[in-house]
């Protein structure tokens, strides 16, 4: 049993609190991380806000982490004391229906505890003051110290600055992987990002290392174009520039629709207007953003039977112990950068700012570095 | 300027009459066909009633036919008089940028004149007694004479029986096609087919040529479980057995969803069945049937985001002249049959026939002989 400061979340729409966390050790397959630096992500304020219908509490939030293995559970062999780490939400077993089966990134293998907030043999390694606090997401990397099953955890270069590299633990990854793993833009395509921030940011970034030759921007929020044109945009809109749909607008201005189409807002009407953007006959449209609960989709299905295609991404479609650290290497090679996105970056103890300052629409990324 | 006897539509809702009908000569790049054979198409039996908005009158229905060329006109190069073709009411110019994108099937080159039931120059070759009548999706095999585009005939072996393969003009291309054109179903897959009317047991054959493991055939209508069965389903079930949704059954019976499924249909609410029932990861959906006007698809965007895909379907996404005659050419091979479709054949004097046994839902397919 180790301590650890950690950021507790103890109930729904309060903030955070800076505690002195027991972390019991790592059981078989299990590893104990030493997390250096976490972002903060929008997902991690949504539960905190209450409008999670998943979230618990008292828990300990935090996805979006980079660390170094502090110490092994029995039969762990993937990973070994000093091996640096990003932590997995979405983990990857190599062993179960879906990880099989070649076509998705979407290991079922520990889905169940993890959605309750529980390891893998369905207990929790935090306590405060004798109190279980629960898991999130499988990661809790607002916690310094943290444990993770074996199957969560993808191996990096050691070259790699942690405190940059946390971000393809979710948001980075989310986008350039939607654009370059889910819908697999090639050379030449035009592509169309609703949203602007991080997850629009990262596929317009995935957009120019796939080599698309216009990159379509739009957001009602224009003080986002200047950094969207500086890392790759071709052009940025405003549909409130238009008194006609925005998708009406895309496909005459790109002489029939986009070939690809990302919605990065998580809003069904946008989502309805990223896929009717898209060019008849192959057009494509990936939705990255999450919408309310019990929120719809909706279109006439001949804009599907003239050609075009509606699919969703989830982690950018990554695998993340097979890919994820490919996506390393090529930050590490200069393929893209990622300075852009860290707008702020903090100690833990002003864990609540980084939310403050998100809620304003004030950063991109804060970086909390421990 | 012939003549040839046709059934003309003179009007909605009101049955087809007998008429000679002049013919003039194919001008540049069009071909005068004679045709053989015809299918009589719920598509055919759509715009008669007058609820296609599309629909033009009076015209000469009929889109599923197989004939012989009979006379070319001037610049035409890649038919001769004598060929056996499958007139295209998807054409194929091979020039346009729809053609060029390697993508689709659905080129564009002379859509908006046929959609006006015209020839590409913006006249009509039909007329009787002096009164011009139209084209119809640019085809009118209700005439046994026609004209037609050069771009829209695919050239077959002349071995193949045109009352036979007219079928591919149309419905059993559609059906088949989408299982393997389009979704591209693999050998082992899981397939749901929603509707078992024509379409549906032709989707049924192509994934049986598809060498998919276990096909299940949906209806509400189990007179068709027979044929269905006999042409390769493994299931077949009626979503009036079950007090749950249909898309509950099948992932439960599917261990988690199939791999694909064929809404066959035309029924808004069956397409989001369609989609629901497919795996979790990696099921696709592609949606075949034409919904009414105006009619809406939905589901929660948490499906395409859990790695479901949304497609469609037209005419099988078979490219007519370059990949139709390989379709003739399996059937020649004993790859699958036809016949099991054709459940009635007639004169021309009894197409009216073929229209009331196809509303009393007493047939699969009516073949007109002419």
């Amino acid at each position: 049993m180790i301590t650890s400061r950690a950021a507790v979340a103890w109930a729904a729409g309060q903030p955070l609190t800076i505690e002195q966390v027991q972390v019991a050790p790592p059981r078989a397959g299990e590893v104990l991380v030493r997390i250096v630096a976490t972002g903060v992500c929008h997902t991690d304020a949504f539960t905190l806000s209450g409008d999670d219908p998943e979230g618990i509490f008292p828990a300990i939030l935090g996805h979006e982490g980079a660390g170094i293995v502090e110490e092994i559970g029995p039969g762990v062999t993937s990973v070994a004391v000093g091996d640096h780490v990003i932590p997995l939400y979405t983990p990857e077993c190599g062993k179960c229906k879906f990880c099989l089966s070649g076509k998705t990134n979407l290991c079922q293998a520990i889905r169940a505890t993890q959605g309750k907030g529980l390891m893998p043999d369905g207990t929790t390694r935090f306590s405060v003051g004798g109190k279980e606090v629960f898991h999130y997401m499988g990661t809790s990397t607002f916690s310094e110290y943290t444990v993770l099953p074996e199957i969560a955890l993808a191996k990096i270069n050691k070259a790699a600055p942690l405190e940059k590299v946390c971000l393809l633990g979710c948001g980075v990854t989310t986008g350039m992987g939607a654009v370059i793993n889910t819908a697999k833009v090639e050379p030449g395509s035009t592509v169309a990002i609703f949203g602007l921030g991080g997850i629009g940011l990262s596929a317009i970034i995935g957009s120019v290392m796939a080599k698309a030759e216009r990159i379509i921007g739009i957001d009602i929020n224009t003080d986002k174009f200047d950094i969207a044109r500086k890392l790759g945009a071709t052009d940025c809109i405003n549909p409130k520039d238009f008194d006609r749909p925005i998708q009406d607008v895309l496909v005459e201005m790109t002489d029939g629709g986009v070939d690809y189409s990302f919605e990065c807002i998580g809003n069904v009407d946008v989502m309805r207007s990223a896929l009717e953007c898209c060019h008849k006959g192959w057009g494509e449209s990936v939705i990255i953003g999450v919408a309310g609960a019990g929120q719809e989709i909706r279109t006439r299905p001949f804009q599907l039977v003239t050609g075009r295609v509606w699919r969703g991404s989830a982690f950018g479609g990554v695998r993340g112990r097979s890919e994820l650290p490919d996506y390393v290497e090529r930050y590490l090679k200069g393929d893209f950068e990622l300075d852009t996105f860290i707008t702020h970056t903090m100690g833990l103890d002003e864990i609540n700012t980084a939310f403050d300052l998100m809620h304003e629409g004030k950063s991109i990324r804060s970086v909390v570095i421990y």
